[in-house]
């Protein structure tokens, strides 16, 4: 019975593609046990709160704690999840995950506040950890793995921008010293006082408790701000980089997904249907948005991946659902929009551009005819949506 | 009667491609009394105004309100517009406009007035609603749904940028509270107040109000400080992405507008059209700016899309005006320029790269012909502008 | 005679392609005069300089008024310059200078000091003309057209984010006059006086001056601060765009230049130096680095600009000179390299990768044969310099 | 026996590739060396140090100081290195070194403490040469170099930046000096002292020392925040540029050198192995990913770097080590994956994607056999490794 139960506890802890009742709940209480918690902890740090207040907020980090420890439990017990191999080697898959990032994040979530209930903690360390839930969020953001990849990929540049600009800033700070100690001996008092002033310049924040007052000292400024700007630019440029490749990369995951559920391209297989989603840019379009209007040029052909659209053939528009298609007709025929297609709801589109398309249906003559048939079957009897492109 | 007034209204306040007489007064109207409510509420404000300055100030921001509110009620009454399917439905359209992001921000400008006047608000809140008026002048600048179509497409990783930044500055807060706190109690009395640090750290605004004293809270701020300049650089890099990618996208229906009016492509298809305006390059020159010159390689051809230039052709030069084209002589023959062609006014080209005019006149050789035509037509007789390239 | 006289002043200010000794010296004494004219403005505002400082100073700033006023007047007398068609209408070359950019600018930096002089305008206002004379260095240094190119190709995306930015900084304004007015009636006293932190806080200066209070107001700052940083973001964005392919466009016309020079291109068309213009990436690399080494693969071959290379052909090393080319060896046959070639001086190169020099030699075959016999000549008779490839 | 004693040291300062114990200790020695004279001069600064802690400090110092000078002297002895030619002329490249950037800071941080030993400089001047010891890591750190590259490449559009923005500063400065010396005579003193809060307010670090009062001198400085918004952008971009290129260009090398030892690829000639460089793409994956999932469409194939992964084929999981590959199947078959393949470690990988794959087997058919072999090799008997691809 007991891998059973593993199962159901990992189940409701991390659903892998159809979340349940019981396990919506669960992730309902553990995002209120986060933000409980991280309130909480700061609230309680405002000076001058009554009485009642002060035991309302204890309260409230108080349930969140129990939520958090009954979680790294569960988390822990749960750990080798559905996976037969792991299940054979429990405590294994157990200290996999308790030296996880996420694993210690839990684990220091929960151990301060241990720990100063013994009182071998302040209550000021302890709150650090009843914060740091905030980190816990993660789970359920799609963000921030995002984020952690992309300095993960830049590391190594970031690394060498991040060296560069420390060895700036400690030869700033030994010339500012060199330079004011003596006009301004309280402010400027050694080179560690001067690397204060050199980073609060260098990164343009610039509090002003230490400005440079002599010539030498002003011109020093000056060549450092200079080079503060130029420092700024290496990080800004390496991270755009590096997040534009990654989200592309991410990207590419989610449309091949939605396009091998296109009825369309139900018999291509996935050689076909990643040549076919490499060519989709996604565009997502607001309710009321004409994506296309009647005497345009044809520039591209699109699919419907969320929401609705309306196309106005006379005499009843027809609307159009996820899964389904439109725009294919003038660039079979090179002519001009023959209807004006506006977005009911708001609407995610992949845009299949007029050269791209013509590309793929040369690699694969099946779609062409496919398609070919598909927009007959539009221009002769309009009002009918097509069968073959039935929502998905 | 009424379907007509509501189109003449309709046309009045927004008018489809020919601007009339009325529909100008009626803008320029509207924009002064956009600058008339925000100019008037921003400078009542200012202490020490005399009586009479204050009273005019109350003219002209009741004169402006009296538009808005005129405005108001006449967008409702023609919401319907031109559209004989919504016309059908004047409610429907009505609540449409009514609902919509312009609608909204129509309404939140004359309704705080309104209730300033039956006494719901005081003047400070009914002031914040003439100068939401400057919102309304989206309506004239094309650049407000431009930023906001960026804002829109990059919105997912935006937000994934701001909650990293968000966590990141909660827990910079309650880690410099810990530090701070009992160094200085009275300006880190807080984890709130030490967000308020937090925000105007990494955003290296730098107020000086609030300054670590500690030798950990210095540490702790300047590791702040560095992330805060990571953060700078992921918002910029997915914003000029986007930027980039959006103005590419505008660009192309502009060019293709413009070189659908071209003499020289006017028997092409929409495809043929929509291949070669793929291919072209906006550029604008100053007025006596040399675009080629007589012995120069020749790169590239050019289309006049406004404004003039002049090409000196001994004895007499030839001017050509917007829909005309030159420097394709030296293209078709792989030689130097023969002549030198200068701006007479500011003027709009779109390039033609010599690599991508080939691609062009191989996928069609019509063209090809025109062009040679016209071409050897000028050789032969230089002065006289060709014929088939009639300005617009 | 008075054309004559016109030309030779003409050729004294702007040098076609030879600059003489004139020229030379005459371009001297105007840099002189700038400087000059700059330093004793700046200077002069020092309090506390003595009678003799301020005499000389005086003098020199008179010194540079007088170069500056001769310098207008000639250039309005040989406006016309060489060009044969102005020479005929001297006055309208004249009237064209006198509105052009820069003669307005010289102009303004004369008119002030004249007006002085007459009592007209004071010292204060007179002395921002000497300064002005700032801008005239734009003549000698490529760095400011190229700067002002970019800027007036992406006037149009600065324009709209500029828009954007003032319509934020007006309503954060109004919102904060709002939320602080009352808690801090000296600082927050008027919605002008609001609009002066809004800039100091979205351009991340903050100088400490205006500081909200009240939580309301800190929020409202956050949110501002944040879209301070998207806001930075977007023209940063824009302007590097811009600038990339302003570099681009320019370089290649260097590189084309260049590359019409070497002697083994002598025989191409314009065509043809377009196409390997195209292809070469011009790099810089200082005195005594290795280009290539001896046994590491082969991925390009390099056209020598400026400078000189060493190959350690033994027994005597051959040197390379602007004009020559290497590396060809290993990529005509798919080797690694045959020797080592190093930098003799600092040197500019241009870079064929391997890739794009077979499709030049596909494309041009009379190339591919010049360049291996060659290679056949070096490699029978290593230390011969090349006879085709002379020092141009 | 001097030459190879002269080579002994050389190697010991500058191992090629293999590092010897005895490079190894002398590394050390000069890293702990530049980090204690580093620290003592920083820490020595510091106000109310013991005396005990000073003469500690001071040790430190000089020991540093001896390392460094004997490394000098070793470094001049051994300029010559392994390269015969230059041993011959042993002098010529000590003053090589000696006038190399790395060998005049080499100088420059014991000169001082030398100059200060014989009282010629004060003790804080002496201090600036213990600090400078910093740049000796530029040795021992690729980034600086790469940094160093940057700078170099794109000097000409950073200098345009810099002209520019210096430019903006003088006239910004000289128009704040006439509109706010009359109202702040104290603070806008004179035209360098308006500078000063020029470059404060361009570089948006705003110490809040000098602010302007007056309604024209705030509008001007609201104008200049917004050009330091601008000119923030300029270098931003030219650097980000700069380092992506740079950065993909020593990609280049490193991946060539790696593909080189792939065994798969061991009787490529130098061309083919950089035509297949050229399609890789580094990627670094975490212990525990799963780079790819049994059942996914195969967009890729991979080659092991560095470190190690695990094929879950039953019963018995395959590992797969540096100079493997894997992910091959799928491809060849057009298929989806039939494993998945987990990294053991933190693994380097190599991809090469599916529409390069079958770019390279279509140039290179001896590959296409090679790897089918293998992967008909693995299908027939899956847990065996397949002996072609040993570990490198």
């Amino acid at each position: 019975m007991r891998p059973d139960s593993r199962v159901a506890v990992h189940d409701a802890l991390e659903p892998a593609d159809h979340p349940t009742r019981l396990s919506w709940s669960v992730e309902a209480v553990l995002i209120a046990a986060i933000a409980g918690s991280v309130i909480a902890a700061i609230w309680g740090t405002v000076p001058g709160l009554s009485h009642q207040t002060l035991t309302r907020l204890g309260d409230v980090a108080l349930a969140a704690f129990a939520v958090f420890v009954a979680e790294y439990l569960a988390r822990l017990f749960s750990a080798a999840g559905r996976d037969p191999d792991a299940a054979s080697r429990p405590w294994q898959a157990r200290w996999l995950y308790a030296r996880s990032v996420l694993g210690v994040i839990d684990l220091l979530v929960i151990l301060p506040q241990l720990l100063h209930a013994v009182g071998w903690l302040d209550a000021d360390e302890a709150r650090l950890g009843a914060v740091l839930a905030l980190v816990k969020i993660a789970r359920y953001a799609p963000a921030l793995p995002l984020v952690i990849s992309v300095f993960r990929n830049e590391g190594r540049s970031l690394l060498a921008a991040l060296t560069v600009m420390l060895v700036l800033m400690v030869l700033a700070a030994s010339v500012m010293y060199t330079l004011e100690h003596r006009a301004q001996p309280q402010l400027f008092s050694s080179i560690p006082a001067c690397l204060w002033w050199a980073i609060v310049t260098i990164a343009s924040v610039g509090y002003g408790d230490m400005i440079p007052v002599t010539l030498g000292g002003r011109i020093v400024a000056g060549v450092v701000m200079l080079l503060g700007i130029a420092m700024f630019a290496v990080p800004a440029g390496i991270l755009a980089t590096g997040f534009a490749s990654e989200l592309r990369r991410r990207d590419f995951v989610v449309t091949w997904n939605t396009v091998a559920k296109v009825p369309l391209f139900a018999n291509l297989d996935a050689a076909g249907i990643a040549a076919i989603a490499r060519l989709l840019k996604p565009q997502i379009v607001p309710a009321h948005y004409a994506v296309v209007r009647r005497g345009e040029p044809a520039t591209a052909m699109y699919f419907i991946m969320t929401g609705e659209v309306e196309v106005d053939v006379p005499p009843n528009p027809v609307r159009l659902r996820a899964g389904q298609f439109f725009g294919e007709i003038a660039l079979l025929r090179q002519m001009l929009r023959t209807a004006t297609v506006t977005a009911v709801t708001e609407t995610q589109l992949l845009t299949l551009e007029a050269s791209d398309f013509r590309k793929l249906i040369d690699e694969f003559p099946d779609l062409r005819e496919r398609i070919s048939r598909i927009a007959e079957g539009r221009l002769g009897t309009p009002p009918t949506p097509t069968p073959p492109t039935n929502p998905a």
